[in-house]
């Protein structure tokens, strides 16, 4: 297998509503990540979007970004996994750089949220045969999760909220951050609206439009275009079953810790080893699962990071570094996009006020649903 | 870069309304490809469809059939590329295997038309802003591209026709297929209802149910699963620009020649050694258009094997040997695997009446919209 390496990354400021179409959003940041790696031609356009069937009538996204882009001809198909489609294009376009196939790929997601009702379309990554008519969203099953760790713990009730409190408090330095001028305490995060007891406003990623790009390339050749590249050393996904009900340990993210698990035997690397980790923080209840499943904390441990000031870039475990879901914002089918690019550039020290001291490696991961798909990818200086 | 083979194939009957739902469909293909493979495991799923979005209301198709057919855990996700995304699914599959991370992979493809009306959702393989308002459809720009070449080339009134007839003929002797009880000459072809001219009933393929799966794995593995294994030589995708209108030569399906010419060049082979063509015979002119660019006949030519008799399972360039898009019947998302499998069957001489003497290798051609996204494989013995 050929080592992989990310050779550029691009991003357009995530906006509650962009003044531009998804499809201008598109090729604006395959425009900037091609020049930013100096080509005008790649091999192939692999991309992901979760919303265009519905909110924009439009399938073939990837061709049409080829041929809006001016780069009809080249191999160009979807990847996808709901939420965590980004993810999940990152992860063809490493197996097609790293089986030799392919030599140059760009990955872009592209999520305009803002186009139409997102809600119902977001539903869809849910079994609509077995939750739906249970009256089930993605936020009943998060409050379902959230609430399940409350009884089981008996947490204060400020534990998940400093997850939030960081993300805001990153998202300030970031300037494609959508939140860059809120600022909340945990106070602020318990006093927010309930949305589905006990989740609150500010526990919850906000709607929001975004594209972000990378490019792909062997590490061999990565010099040819990047002195900033850095080394996609894993990427792994698994899968968990659909209805919590069905999970024989809800609180355990089984997919997480299998996606981890794999991602780290496949770097050679164990949780000490990671100095950032980017976290699919949708819900506040998710980072503090991710944190345990990705084996940064024990079993009902995974709040205490948050709460005792561990996750900031100077902590122990740097979390949502640049802002996360929380406050960068969740273009969906753009958010594992805007995660490496994060990544990268904290791994090229250029993070600025939130930059982590010495920052070799990263995990990223990616969640579909709540905790069905789970991928896992790990970078590397 | 690993070579890669197909060590089991399976397929339900196509039909115009199957009595099962997608998932059902799905899991019982599943189950019938691992039985056949003699598995209980594998380590990636990989899915294609194209309508579940709308019809059922469902996204997230790979991890809902791994969780349906007990194989929660492992990774599972979506490739898409419209009717071309069975292509995409089993070139995801073959970057995986090829490059080693992944060991065994399923590669399935599952489309229930029946569910609600699929011609709206089928319309969003088009682009929604500049093809859409003009009334195009994929019917009124294969019948551009049939009379374009019709006026180009003076060509007799039934030249394409008989590409219909020979698909219906060889349909009869494929039990998963559509059609099996009628046979055409080309003068019902001429006479069938016009649907948008030059375009007739029997120029179409029909829509229609079906699910079919392949397995993936190594080639240095494949004597474990099965005596029976075909090797995947090739695989290659490409694109073109949305409207005919911005190709500088429509007729010349540049995309095929593109994908086809890259597919030759990964297996080390020709036109003159490939021994049989599962063509993307949605309409008869695509059929015709695939042969040139393929390599198969001359600019202008590709009619001809097929009006000379050529195209039979003992002619020259044997066609849709199983009944093809045309007579099988072309479920979307799981035509591809459809076509896999057929080739599967010649290879290991298993085609009964409609038996290539002697076929080693085959060529499958995978349309996205008319012609905007191409993909070839190439299976050789």
């Amino acid at each position: 297998m050929r080592s992989v390496s990310i050779v550029a990354a691009a991003q357009l400021p995530v906006q509650k509503t962009s003044s531009q179409d998804l499809r201008t959003m598109g090729t604006a940041v395959i425009r900037q990540v091609m020049d930013q790696a100096n080509v005008d031609r790649v091999d192939a356009l692999y991309t992901s979007n979760m919303l265009a069937d519905e909110l924009e009538g439009q399938k073939h996204l990837a061709a049409l970004l080829a041929d809006e882009a001016g780069l009809a001809g080249i191999e160009a198909f979807e990847a996808r996994a709901t939420m965590a489609s980004g993810a999940a294009a990152l992860r063809l376009a490493f197996l097609a750089v790293a089986s030799g196939d392919v030599d140059l790929a760009i990955v872009v997601g592209v999520e305009k949220m803002s186009s139409g009702p997102a809600t119902p379309a977001l539903l869809k990554a849910l079994d609509a045969r077995r939750e739906l008519p249970d009256g089930k969203t993605l936020i009943s099953q998060n409050a379902q999760l959230m609430q399940a760790y409350f009884d089981l713990y008996h947490l204060p009730a400020d534990a998940l909220a400093h997850f939030s409190v960081n993300a805001h408090q990153n998202a300030q330095y970031n300037p494609n951050a959508l939140f860059q001028d809120r600022l909340y305490t945990t106070a602020d995060v318990l006093d927010s609206r309930l949305i589905s007891p006990p989740i609150r406003l500010l526990d919850c990623a906000p709607i929001c439009d975004g594209a972000a790009a990378v490019i792909l390339a062997p590490t061999e050749e990565a010099r040819r275009y990047s002195d900033q590249s850095v080394r996609l050393l894993a990427s792994a996904a698994a899968t968990d079953r659909f209805r919590i009900a069905d999970r024989s340990q809800p609180l355990a993210l089984t997919a997480a810790r299998l996606a981890s698990q794999k991602a780290y035997r496949q770097a050679g690397l164990k949780p000490a080893d990671i100095h950032l980790f980017e976290v699919h923080d949708a819900f506040s209840i998710m980072a503090c699962l991710q944190v345990e499943a990705a084996g940064f904390a024990e079993t009902g441990e995974g709040w205490r990071p948050a709460a005792e000031g561990e996750i900031g870039p100077r902590g122990r475990l740097p979390l949502a570094t640049m802002g996360g879901l929380k406050a960068r914002g969740h273009p969906i089918g753009a958010t594992a996009l805007y995660q490496v690019g994060e990544i990268v550039r904290q791994l090229n020290n250029q993070a600025g006020p939130t930059q982590v001291p010495g920052a070799k490696t990263g995990l990223m991961m990616s969640i579909g649903g709540a905790g069905t798909t789970i991928m896992a990818h790990i970078l590397g200086k």
